[in-house]
C-alpha cells in the first residue's frame, strides 16, 4: 500500500478530520466536541510552535489517522531533547492495517532526525492492546503516567 | 520558611547547580555527567523557547530545587492546553522539608496561570515514594509511562 500511504503536517482544513479521529475511540466519544471553536484556536498555537508538529496520515487522499509529536528541550540525561507522542489515532474502519505502526515509525524517524535521545508517551493504563502494539515498537513501560486536571 | 524562600526561571549561570540537583538522585548519579557542555546547548534551546519553563527553587539565596514545566497546545479534550513536569529535583540535604510539595504547587498555579487544563508528569515505576508525593498533591495514576531510547 505504500504509494497510496502519505504522512503530512496537517493543515487549518484538517482540523474537523483529525478532530472526527480523536472521537472516534472508546474514550474520545465521551470527551470531545466536534465543532468546538476550541479545536480550531488550539490549531493555530499548535501550527505556530516550531517545536509541535500534529501529523495527518492519509491513504488515496483521505485523512485516516494523526498523532502528535512534540519536541522538549531539556537538561537531564545530559541534555538529551525528548519527542513526545500525543494524540495517536487511527479511524475505526482503518484499524489492523498496520497504519498506526508506519505512522510511529515514520515519527521516531522524525524525532530522530531532529536531534531526539528519547520518545516518549503515556497511554491510559486500561489501554492494554495499545500497551502491546508500542512494545512491539520498541517502547518499555518503565514509567507511571499521572495526571491532574485543572478543569 | 516563606520570606526564606523564592521560586524564579534558571539563567545559564545556574545550570551547574541544576545539574548537580539531577545528578545527586539515585538514578540520576548513573546518567549525568556534570560538567559536560552538552548541558550549556540544552539550557540555550529550552530559553528560547517560550513554552519551556526551567525553575529553580532557592532557600536564602541557595539553589535548592528543580523542575521544567512544558507546555504543550493540542487538539485532544477539545483543544485543552497541557503543562507537563519534568525532572522536579530537591537537593538530598534538603529533602523532607516541603520544599518539593511547595514548588509543585507553585507550578500547578503557574500552568493555570496559563491556561493549561491538565498537568501532568510521568515517574519511573521503581520510585514509589514519589508517586504517593504526587497523589498528595492531587494527581492520579492513570497512565502508563513508555519510553524509547534512540541512542
Amino acid at each position: 500500500m505504500d504509494e497510496r500511504f502519505n504522512f503530512r503536517p496537517a493543515r487549518a482544513a484538517d482540523v474537523a478530520a483529525v478532530v472526527s479521529l480523536l472521537h472516534d475511540d472508546e474514550l474520545g466519544r465521551h470527551r470531545e466536541r466536534p465543532g468546538d471553536p476550541a479545536y480550531d484556536t488550539a490549531f493555530a498555537e499548535i501550527a505556530s510552535d516550531p517545536n509541535q508538529l500534529l501529523v495527518v496520515a492519509e491513504l488515496d487522499g483521505e485523512i485516516v489517522g494523526t498523532l502528535q509529536l512534540s519536541f522538549i528541550a531539556g537538561l537531564s540525561h545530559v541534555g538529551t531533547k525528548r519527542a513526545q507522542l500525543e494524540a495517536v489515532r487511527v479511524g475505526s474502519e482503518y484499524r489492523g492495517l498496520g497504519i498506526g505502526g508506519r505512522m510511529c515509525e515514520w515519527a521516531i524517524s522524525v524525532a530522530r532526525e531532529r536531534g531526539a535521545g528519547q520518545v516518549q508517551l503515556t497511554s491510559d493504563s486500561g489501554r492494554t492492546a495499545a500497551h502491546r502494539f508500542y512494545e512491539r515498537l520498541g517502547f518499555s513501560a518503565t514509567h507511571v503516567g499521572m495526571k491532574l486536571s485543572l478543569d
